[in-house]
């Protein structure tokens, strides 16, 4: 058992949060320096409970979330840690609603595309953890909203939490024909999780002055190399049309502001979520690769204790 | 000879502005709306004089810009037509600099990419029209330059008028190599006239919260179909990148805010400009494919009369 210095805390991790862009910190070593090297501890986040503590911001039982990594017990300095409580709303949701796919749900919808009353905004990977969540963030803002997903269940979620329609990727062979039958006036903000030719034909039927925000491609983790695709560059010339990829960090300095917001909607019933629950950190592999596959809904956690 | 109607004038061309965007208009038929079919007026800005005026705004022997198309004569709306004093600067420049590509060139820059002091700007396309503009304003704007073109003559052009550096692409093989070398730091701004492998390697040599305005694609221009290239959605994520096409008209409400500034520029010598002229009418189509071959530097024109 490690034992906390000055300023740190000892952390006993109870769920980990299983996220797609962890497939790319898997990269092949050397890859990035940020690559989960074999032999060292998986990065990502944790929600858990303080056992010991040399930091006044933290008492023995908090409960704290943080970058703590796959391990069943960690020591962290405390300023690295989010204190929990989670009588305001579960202790998971900090992973979730309240956590980063919450944030990058919320300012990656909101600010990279500023969402207008009565536009369609269409969402990739929408019944991921922060697919469904942009979904209904853009429903509050009075948009017509499209999901696409890669099976009839999460189709069935999707329309069963208030997005106008929703697609089977899997099962529709010409994407962009599905997209013009289902907003015959076009997209004006694409929120993209997945990339490769779903992301292609959302291209095609961008409005002028559409918004794209890229968040994840995880149609692309896998490839060692880039997959090839048509350029539209052009396309983005003739529809004055903005791509931009973003990071939750780029907007640290409002990450209260969007708790609170996130906060208030989910309290009011505005924001539903689902989670997907697999218990034992020794299953936590099987786990990601589920996820990569897109076999939940919502949210994948790993419940450690 | 036609008549013009009430508020409107007749317009002798003196030139014809010979410009990428028109391949784009010469697609095959059913392509666009907006295409030039065989037997119509091939559009294209000109700048002629007035030869009779049935509108308070224009005189006889004014001379002025507008969208009048390949033609000798032409027939326009007053209120479509622009005045030029040819005393502020010679005529030819209402189609350049104090025309269409400087408006690219200033609203793309400026409010497309808004470089910072001291920040990396890559330009491709870099001696054409357009290109060779937006280094300049770059460089009033305290930047540092970088500039692709396709001929040595170009490149000499290109470091004569205040480039830091410029290279030829047709005798580097490695564009992302002699990125990485011309710019250790990365790029932060990159304004695209050009497209395809040139445009991949810009990309991945990109800085943090790096800025991309795509104005043209002239690489592209020539294929009916998209062309195929690596996909780098995942590098704007990563780079917190952001990508935005552009029209001029979508400024339309600050052009004199832009001709004003741009004139003044000319004026004090911070911008100069080459041109290359061709002789008829008759040879427009002629100096439209060197155009797209890159054989010219600087603006392309046809002297009509």
């Amino acid at each position: 058992m490690p034992k906390p210095g000055p300023g740190e805390a000892l952390i006993r991790a109870l769920y980990l949060s299983i996220d797609p862009y962890l497939r790319g910190r898997m990269a092949a070593p050397g890859g990035s320096s940020k690559s989960v090297e074999p032999g060292s501890i998986v990065v990502g986040g944790v929600a858990g409970q303080v056992i010991e503590s040399n930091d006044p911001r933290l008492a023995q039982g908090d409960y704290v979330e943080g970058q703590l990594g796959w391990q069943e017990y960690a020591v962290a300095s405390a300023k690295t840690l989010r204190k929990i409580d989670p009588k305001l709303a579960p202790l998971t949701t900090a992973l979730y609603v309240l956590g980063v796919p919450g944030l990058a749900a919320y300012f990656g919808l909101l600010d990279i595309c500023r969402p207008q009353p009565g536009e369609t905004v269409l969402v990739s990977g929408a019944a991921g953890a922060v697919g469904s969540l942009v979904g209904q963030i853009a429903k509050i803002k009075r948009c017509r909203v499209i999901g696409i997903a890669g099976t009839d269940e999460k189709v069935e979620y999707l329309t069963s939490i208030g997005f106008e329609s929703a697609f089977n990727y899997k099962t529709v062979p010409d994407y962009e024909g599905k997209l013009r039958g289902l907003a015959p006036n076009g997209i004006d903000v694409y929120f993209d999780n997945v990339g490769g030719p779903i992301t292609d034909a959302a291209i095609a039927r961008l409005n002028q002055r559409a918004r794209v925000a890229v968040c994840g491609q995880i149609s692309q983790y896998a490839s060692e190399e880039p997959s090839m695709g048509p350029r539209w560059l052009g396309q983005l010339i003739l529809k004055q049309a903005r791509v931009e990829g973003f990071l939750v960090r780029q907007f640290s300095d409002r990450f209260e502001e969007a708790y609170r917001q996130l906060g208030n909607w989910l309290r009011d019933g505005k924001i539903r979520y689902r989670e997907s629950v697999v218990d034992g950190i020794e299953n936590a592999p099987k786990a990601i690769v589920g996820m990569l596959e897109g076999h939940n809904i919502g949210k994948q956690l790993v419940k450690v204790a």
